[in-house]
Order: C-alpha cells, then sequence, then structure tokens
C-alpha cells in the first residue's frame, strides 16, 4: 500500500494519530521537501517518528517516482507530505503512477495552508481561486497571478497568494559545470510579494489593485508562533520584521466582505485609521 | 486558555498529536456538533480522548458562548469543532467574544473539506469559492449558490458545494407546543442535491450549467470508506446508492481543467464514455 500521510503545517505534533500509526509501522518513509516545508528539520521528525526517512526531491519525486514505489503491492510505503497531501499536483501524479503499478493508495488528510487561511478572520466561502508567486529575475518576471487575482476581484473574492520557495537550486555556473552544489535555501516574504504585486500593477495599469489595497501578510500559519499583519500593499512592503521567520504567504483582500472579518482582521493591523478608513471607502459591503 | 482544537474530517485518530495533548489536558472540554459531523459517535471520542465531552449545540454556541468562555482567563478549556476550527464562521464569533474577555486563543488547525476535497485529483488551484446549499421546502427554495457558481463557472473554476446537515431541529408543531422533542438527523446526499440544481437552473435558464454538466459526487471524504462517483449531474441525480451513508458534498467542475484532472477523476465515471465525451467536447483545454 502507497499511503499519503499530511504532516500538517508547523512542527512534528502536526500529524495526525492516523498519520502516526502508518508512519511508524510503514516499511520505507519518504519526505517530499520542495513544495513546502516544516517549521522543524528532519532530524526534530526522525526522532519523534522513531523512523530514519529519505527526503524526496523533485527529481526523485518526479522522475524517479519507481523507486518511492517500489514493492508497494506487496509492503507499505508512506510518503510524507507536508499540509495536505493533495495540494500540490505532483501529488496526483504518483497516484496515478501507483494505480498503473496495479499498488492500492490510501491518503491521510491534513490541515492545508488553503484552508490554515481561515486563522486571519477572513471566511473561507470568500475565497476565489489560489495563486502562485516567484522570485522575479531581471528578464523573467511572470505574472499569470495578476489575472487571476483580476478575476477574483472581479467578483469580489479574496486570494490567497502562496510564496516561491527555493531548495535545492544550484547556481547557473554549478548547473553548466555539473557541480552537485546547492545554495542556500531561500523563502520569500511578504515584503518581496508585496513589492511584486506593485512592480506589476504599475507594468499593466489594469487597476487590479494598488498600493492602498488591502492585504495580510501571514506568517508560520497553524505554528506556535503564528503572526497576521494586516496593511495596505504599501504597508506590508515593510513588514518583514514585524511578521518574522518563513513561511510567508499573503491574502489580498475582496470587496465582497462581511462585518465579523473586519472586526477580527484589525485586530492585525499596522495602523488602524488608515485601515478603518479605507475598509470603510473601499470595502464595506454597502 | 481558549483552544480550538480542529478534528478532522472523519474518526477518532483524525485528531493531530497536538490537538490529543490539548484535549487531555484542559479543564473542560466541548464539541461543535451542528456545523458538521464525524463519522463516530460521541461515545468513541469519549473513551478515546478519556475524557468526557459537553455537546454544544448552535444555541449554546450562539447564544451563550459565556458558558463556554467561564475561567478560560485561568484555566484551558478545549472546544472541538469537526474539520479546521475556523471552516465555518461561527468559530470567529467565539474568539471575538474571547478577546473582549482578555481571553488568550491558541487554534490547533486540522483537514478540512475545503482542502481534503484535492482527493478527488481536481487541483485546489482550480477551485473558486465555495457554496453550501439547503434543503428546498415548498415554499422556501434559496438559491443564492447559483449566482456564485455562474462567477465560477464564468471564470472557468470548479465549484465545491457543501450540503446541508440538520440536527437537532424541531418539527413546526413541537416549537410551536414548546416540546423538546427533535426529529432525527437529516444529511443532503449529492442525489438530492444534483436534483435541486437542476430544478433551480429549469427555473433560470441563464445555462450555467445543466443535465450534462460534469461533477463529482463525494462521500465520507478523507475516511477509510471514502468514495467518489464522476458522472453528469442527471447521472449523479441517482448515485446515492452507489455513494453510500453520509456525509456527502459535491464538485461541479469548471472549464479551465487540466489534462492530469481528466485522467484521475474519470477513473470515477458511471459511464467512461459519456465522461470521455462531454469532457472532449466542453471541457478539455484547447
Amino acid at each position: 500500500m502507497l499511503y499519503l500521510v499530511g504532516l500538517g503545517l508547523s512542527d512534528e505534533t502536526d500529524i495526525t494519530v492516523k498519520g502516526l500509526e502508518v508512519v511508524k509501522k510503514a516499511e520505507r518513509v519518504y519526505l517530499e521537501a520542495y513544495t513546502s516545508i516544516l517549521l522543524v528539520d528532519q532530524s526534530v521528525l526522525e526522532s519523534y517518528y522513531g523512523r530514519s526517512i529519505t527526503v524526496a526531491d523533485r527529481e526523485m519525486v518526479e522522475s524517479n517516482s519507481d523507486e518511492i514505489l517500489r514493492d508497494a503491492a506487496t509492503v507499505d510505503v508512506a510518503f510524507l507530505v507536508v499540509g495536505d497531501p493533495f495540494g500540490a499536483t505532483t501529488h496526483t501524479d504518483i497516484v496515478l503512477r501507483a494505480r498503473e503499478l496495479g499498488i492500492p493508495v490510501k491518503s491521510v488528510p491534513n490541515a492545508s495552508i488553503m484552508s490554515a487561511i481561515g486563522a486571519t478572520g477572513l471566511q473561507l466561502y470568500n475565497f476565489g481561486q489560489t495563486v502562485s508567486m516567484v522570485f522575479f529575475l531581471d528578464n523573467w518576471r511572470p505574472a499569470s497571478f495578476y489575472d487571476r487575482i483580476k478575476e477574483n476581484r472581479s467578483i469580489g473574492l479574496h486570494t490567497l497568494v502562496l510564496l516561491d520557495i527555493k531548495v535545492k537550486e544550484q547556481s547557473l555556473e554549478n548547473m553548466a559545470r555539473g557541480r552537485k552544489i546547492y545554495e542556500p535555501p531561500r523563502y520569500m516574504t511578504v515584503g518581496t510579494c508585496a513589492q511584486q504585486m506593485l512592480e506589476v500593477e504599475a507594468d499593466k495599469q489594469e487597476g487590479v489593485y494598488g498600493p492602498e489595497s488591502l492585504a495580510i501578510g501571514c506568517a508560520r500559519v497553524g505554528g506556535k508562533t503564528e503572526k497576521f499583519v494586516a496593511g495596505t500593499l504599501q504597508e506590508l512592503c515593510d513588514a518583514d520584521d514585524a511578521l518574522g521567520p518563513p513561511l510567508h504567504s499573503l491574502v489580498l483582500l475582496g470587496k465582497r466582505t462581511h462585518e465579523l472579518e473586519h472586526e477580527y482582521v484589525r485586530e492585525f493591523a499596522v495602523n488602524k485609521e488608515t485601515w478603518d478608513r479605507i475598509w470603510k471607502a473601499d470595502y464595506q459591503t454597502k
């Protein structure tokens, strides 16, 4: 049996009791470690589970999944995923491959950022499609998120923006020379995200959002040190110190809001007067 | 401290290790039991946790939350919620009340149907806003879901439809006579949902969806007996036997689809030929 086990969002104790039983009994245990990360190290997980773990990088999962699935028709293999097992497309892929090989699959759900984001106080019913943002390069600034945010905002919905993480990346030089030397991991911050969003708006000028649009910067959602900072996109450009270490994500507010959301979120505002003024002018459901 | 603890979707072992520690140590334990239910009885939870639980009905949570919050500034109170603690609006309300009373709050996230629905193989990125559907009465057929589905479909997105549950409801007669006699619980099925959707389309005739629109009926998502049935809305009107016992939910497909989604979902199709024909004609990304 292939078990896809969600680990939740934060530390070793976020696994479910059901998931922990699977991990303890499985023949082999893999950890998918490139679409997201927990806030604790692999060694913490290993000592907590009492098991050694093989870290599965993108190459292994996407090109060498048969190694992960080896003998899984007869022995139990646990594939651990941060958040919920079906949060990322990659994992439907491995299930399809298992089906082809006649391997039975079970999944153990867990918290995902896509639902845990309700901790902002914004109602999950008022969210549209989730978008991702990658680090811009000088000559590569993929902005498909802009059109999707536009769609969400056109019908009044909030948008969750998931931020790029770079783990096990090679520099161009090391790649060219075939050296397996990896750069230190990088995690996009809310400040970078807000900055990039404003740059794209300045390019496109379709008025999807602007420096005075309201948003919530989110850090370590679901963890003990979870932190929210609410403000304008301009204010959030400078909120990284207040938010602290990774992982970060951002929610851009839609205009179809509920008074309860206002009351809940303003507690997190950088500047409550600014927040109240803009909310009243642009967001309050009339 | 007030702890909001998510229980996940299915049985007693879906609680996280972190959540279980909170429940074992809390002074009082409440279970919110009207926005959703687990697939096991309260007695199973009580013996698993080794704790007695007070079931909190809607009246208690919405009108008498101060009893739940009593002394919570000095002792630990656990408020258990099926799924994720912030899945339903109700729970932001109790946090706001706790804030007013100066009671610190922590939440323990868990799987929510809003993310676990990824187990259908549809990509969470391709979902728009979630809608709810209630049981229609002769003279009361609230159809606000229709406009929201229209919005989602206009931008190509899938829609998760959450289905009504009726627990601790009184008949009009018993209510009028002040008798605290409650009707047996009722859970909307995919068949009823599909039927009601088609009735509303027949009334409104805006072509948001129709008998040949593709959808997935979902039962006991995240549980050991999880079951998906994919088909047209017309086919799903008769899928209740195949789906089995509650809880049910439904996903109406949007037209912005990925080939991987097709491959994954057709496995669940009532009739693969019909599914392929309609997918190819109406859904396949050109």
